[in-house]
């Protein structure tokens, strides 16, 4: 679990781009964190939608990823619930359904009050290759 | 809409971040695009979702605020179709529904070779102000 | 609330037509079933994702419109999880977010073992009439 | 084709039930139609979201079974334009993507006079068995 944790804070460009970090893990589960900076604002001055997809995404592919077997996004839901200008935003990975071939998850997005900002729904096709060997 | 144009483009500081472009807008309608860099890529060498969204995400919002009125992301919906490691990415954003109070929209991402690369659709919630005013 | 359930048990003609029932209400919160019969199955011989959709849905509008103001669906995402073919599937909605103009839902769908066969997301428009009048 | 055509409209029960029938298949393909009856409307009193999504659920399996390659929904997307009461509803089918394993649709529900009424996209996972053969 502690080589995956590394292996996607290490090698995911673009969640270390926006700032995301990985903080748990475990099976069909995981956390992780954003600290909002000016580049993550849209033109209204508030955490950008994609800010917090990406945040929710990455985190989604911890959780999925956590079984040790390769998993692709297929698609994904996210509904907004209101706009946030500073402060740590918190995702949490929950495992709602899985099978040989299919992952699916919810991840929930509060901020430091604990009001929930985002929630995403996504759902992963599952390789038969092992994550650390294909990656 | 030149005006809209340059507003996007110029305080989406997100959109900047990501290195996302928009280079059409007109009544109902956006289109822009996205150069796959290092940065955009996630551990697994492809084109990270997020990066994705985001783009996505910024030419639906231009496209909704392009008839003036401030234009809030409900939700949305994205389904990925295959990885992409580089090239140029483009966006384009048709207006599926609006009313008053509701706007949705469908953007369709393709790669140089126009092959479709992810398939998104969004709906804001129309605020009574005017966007430039109220940004 | 007693009113709310009636009026939804005796007016909502195709939640009747499809043998659904809402058995619970209370403010944002609501619970229905459905029994499993064979007009409710699809080719393959398990329940058509209509039929979990429609469950979903109505125990969604009982939810939404809970607080007594009209409530009009705008999108709403499922994920189906496994094929079910018989007994009687239970539905129970959460409230994950609401503001004057939207609120959002969460609905999950269970079986009588208690696993999960579908999970819905759903968003409504809350207008400014009252349930019971402007029906 | 004809077969499976045929195959739909007899064996599927709840679409059956719901007075939906498919009128055009082809690879990828697939329309079909709904006449509003009084047993389709919810408590407002206009057809309920539950039979849009079936409407567009099972015209979403026939294009996506057109292939003659066994196609289970995983999870299917859908935004309500607006309310209507009567006339017939047209469901049309076009793929977006599709590779050995996943398929992708967007269904698009018009009224008589053409207005959108709804959208849906949905995902199927394709098992490797024959539609014809395994039901």
């Amino acid at each position: 679990m502690e080589k995956i944790l590394d292996f996607f804070n290490e090698k995911d460009q673009f969640a270390k781009h926006c700032g995301i970090k990985v903080t748990e893990a475990a099976a069909g589960y995981a956390k992780g964190e954003m600290e909002i900076k000016p580049h993550h604002l849209n033109g209204a001055g508030t955490v950008h939608g994609g800010a917090l997809f990406t945040l929710a995404d990455f985190i989604f592919a911890v959780a999925s990823n956590s079984h040790g077997q390769l998993s692709l996004a297929i698609n994904a839901n996210i509904s907004f619930f209101k706009g946030q200008s500073e402060g740590v935003l918190t995702a949490t990975a929950k495992e709602l359904s899985i099978n040989p071939k299919l992952g699916t998850y919810n991840i929930e997005i509060v901020n430091e009050a604990g009001s929930r900002i985002a929630d995403f729904t996504g759902t992963v096709y599952r390789k038969s290759q092992a994550v650390l060997c294909s990656l």
